[in-house]
């Protein structure tokens, strides 16, 4: 069978694999990028579910428009309204997990060859998204105060720009790390010079440990190119696989008529659960329940990893989201000491499938949103074990 | 803003439009496509959601396989076995409707200029999701006994092969036309010289008024080129958005691999809601329910028309499935008379949109799975004066 071009630039999903193989409830999984599940609001959602059922179970059941459900975008707007963001519903839509609408930039703007900018590392989903549109992808240096924008303005000086850019601004998956406010400003500032659209993913700006999550870039938006994606996988379930896109109307008509070939419209009974859950329940205090654990996981998970990590490892301290990002010493190869950490029944996601250009196999990722306090202590010890060999070792671990 | 070559050639869809426009409850609507809701299992579908919620909320709230509910695949395997189809669970992915199956085969097989041979006319929302492939298409042309083989035999001794066959056999959406089991036998017969997908969209073939619904043409599958598509949609409710797809299993893969980039997997709720309601209901009872009533409304549409329709109009008189198909004389275009109709106060679908390759605008669909007895009668009466009313005036209706 001959498949087409797209095809064969698309791979299985790594993170997807190693998931498989952490499936056996005895390994301490770092691995996953789930929320943890004692946190969904399961009695709020069942008098919720109630409710749709014996309110509007003809139309929850039925075909919906392809925009999404009315009352539904409302509320998401009122949401984006506490985040600085201004929209109505016209600028709106619903859409399978804010995965979807990464996926759907690709096919609404990128020709084969045409340049993806993106920070370096990068969330694999999106890379894997656009990966079957064939493009160049060019990654931009990314530290601590986020994406270095003197770093991007000298790209887009370059003769032939970006024709899409991707950014994830708040507790970046994989690396943790968050924008300062004073790089989004200026972040901002340079793209006004230019009519490129930004897709802003930001799944994980609801959930900061400590102070106020910055200004969304969508909000500083003076052009109208930020694109930005929504989702309520980390803040109530991600079951019910519903995000959102919200985008200048003109821009946001065109991503309708992608969803419509696609799938016509997302599941109608998810987003009337949601609607009549946010009718009655503040998600704020949901919000703050999960900030509270993830919270207190990461700081376990940090001061698990300041006395058994080898001093040689680098790694992020996020104030938000799911994700510590580890960087080994140059040379070492984290896919290889995966195969370690599995035999001692601990895992993690290699970064090799963070950068889309460049080779890097040192980094790892390390979520602490679904382990219970033992077993990140317990898992931590162990890594440390297995890396502190492969230092000790110089690259090889014979005994973890 | 630029946008990609793909986003140039697709459009709105035509059908969603129209539907926009018959909202008013006023307006007697043959326009839609949708099931009647009148038929939910509703209480079936609650029962099973509390069940869900009882038994397995933190699953059915959390991230699921890409594949799908494995207890849901299992059962579609044994549903899909009553109809002579043989497949196990890694033949089986889960897909947000039919139409997601649809699409994924353009972005699995097409690249530019690459040809989709379909039936004349063919489901337009199929035409959509490979506009942005940007492929040439070929009609074959159809009539009562299905495709014609010969016509298709003629095609595809020409040097440039189609890369795709997208076909219906079915009660075809827009024509309600059924292949026969000689015309699959024979189609099936000529493919096996080939190696070309071939997608088989079958939402309708439980559907059948009198008799046996003839095989799949995935049940004579020798080759295992032929792409299963099947979808709960017509059969259960559409509003959970759950649909599957059959396939060979290294072809599968791709898919898989495709549906983790668009959207990660389906919505996991509606997987184990369909899973508990299949568990505990004999769906072939529902299925017999359905039956009965479109088959009643179908009679009484075909007798208004033979009633009320000018003589000059040809019609298609399906046995299963929700569309009846009306040919005008040559010269008449649809999308003029659908004006006046929708001044009337009743709505149909002009066909020229079922035909990717043609130009074709005498047509039109008849829907008759959700209008009750006395508006059918009335709305097809009303049509019929406008329809008389061009006759007579010769393509042109001042007043209807």
């Amino acid at each position: 069978m001959k498949y087409s071009k797209a095809m064969e630039a698309i791979k299985p999903s790594d993170i997807r694999e190693i998931l498989k193989l952490t499936a056996n409830p005895e390994v301490i999984s770092f691995a996953g990028g789930v929320p943890d599940p004692d946190l969904f609001p399961i009695e709020a959602l069942k008098k919720a579910t109630d409710e749709v059922f014996e309110k509007s179970a003809r139309r929850a059941l039925q075909y919906g428009t392809t925009e999404g459900f009315l009352p539904l975008r409302e509320k998401i707007i009122a949401m984006m309204k506490e985040r600085g963001i201004d929209a109505d519903p016209d600028q709106l839509l619903l859409v399978t997990g804010a995965q979807q609408g990464i996926e759907f930039a690709g096919k609404v703007f990128l020709n084969p060859g045409d340049a993806v900018l993106c920070e370096s590392p990068s969330y694999s989903g999106a890379v894997n998204a656009y990966l079957p549109y064939l493009p160049k992808f060019i990654e931009v240096p990314t530290n601590d105060d986020g994406i270095s924008v003197e770093a991007m303005a000298k790209i887009l000086e370059m003769e032939e720009k970006p024709r899409l850019i991707y950014v994830i601004p708040n507790f970046q998956n994989p690396a943790g790390r968050s924008w300062t406010t004073e790089t989004r400003i200026k972040f901002m500032e340079l793209m006004e010079k230019y009519d490129i659209p930004i897709v802003e993913d930001d799944p994980y700006g609801n959930l900061i440990f400590e102070g106020e999550t910055p200004p969304s870039l969508k909000s500083m938006d003076k052009k109208g190119n930020v694109i930005y994606l929504g989702s309520f996988s980390k803040i109530l379930c991600p079951g019910l696989r519903t995000g959102w896109i919200c985008a200048r109307e003109d821009i946001l008509r065109k991503f309708v008529v992608v969803k419509q070939c696609a799938d016509i419209h997302s599941n109608s009974l998810a987003q009337e659960i949601i609607a009549t859950y946010l009718e009655h329940n503040d998600i704020n205090e949901q919000i703050e329940k999960i900030k509270q654990l993830y919270r207190h996981r990461k700081d376990l998970m940090i001061a698990a990893i300041e006395k058994y990590f080898p001093a040689e490892c680098k790694y992020t301290n996020p104030n938000g989201g799911m994700f510590i990002w580890v960087e080994m010493p140059d040379g070492f190869n984290t896919r290889d000491i995966l195969k370690d950490a599995l035999a001692e029944k601990v895992a993690f996601i290699p970064g090799g499938g963070f950068f889309p250009a460049e080779e890097n196999e040192k980094c790892f990722r390390l979520n602490f949103s679904t382990m219970h306090d033992d077993r990140i202590e317990e898992g931590i010890k162990r890594l440390g074990r297995i890396l502190q060999a492969y230092i000790d070792n110089g690259k090889k671990c014979d005994e973890a």
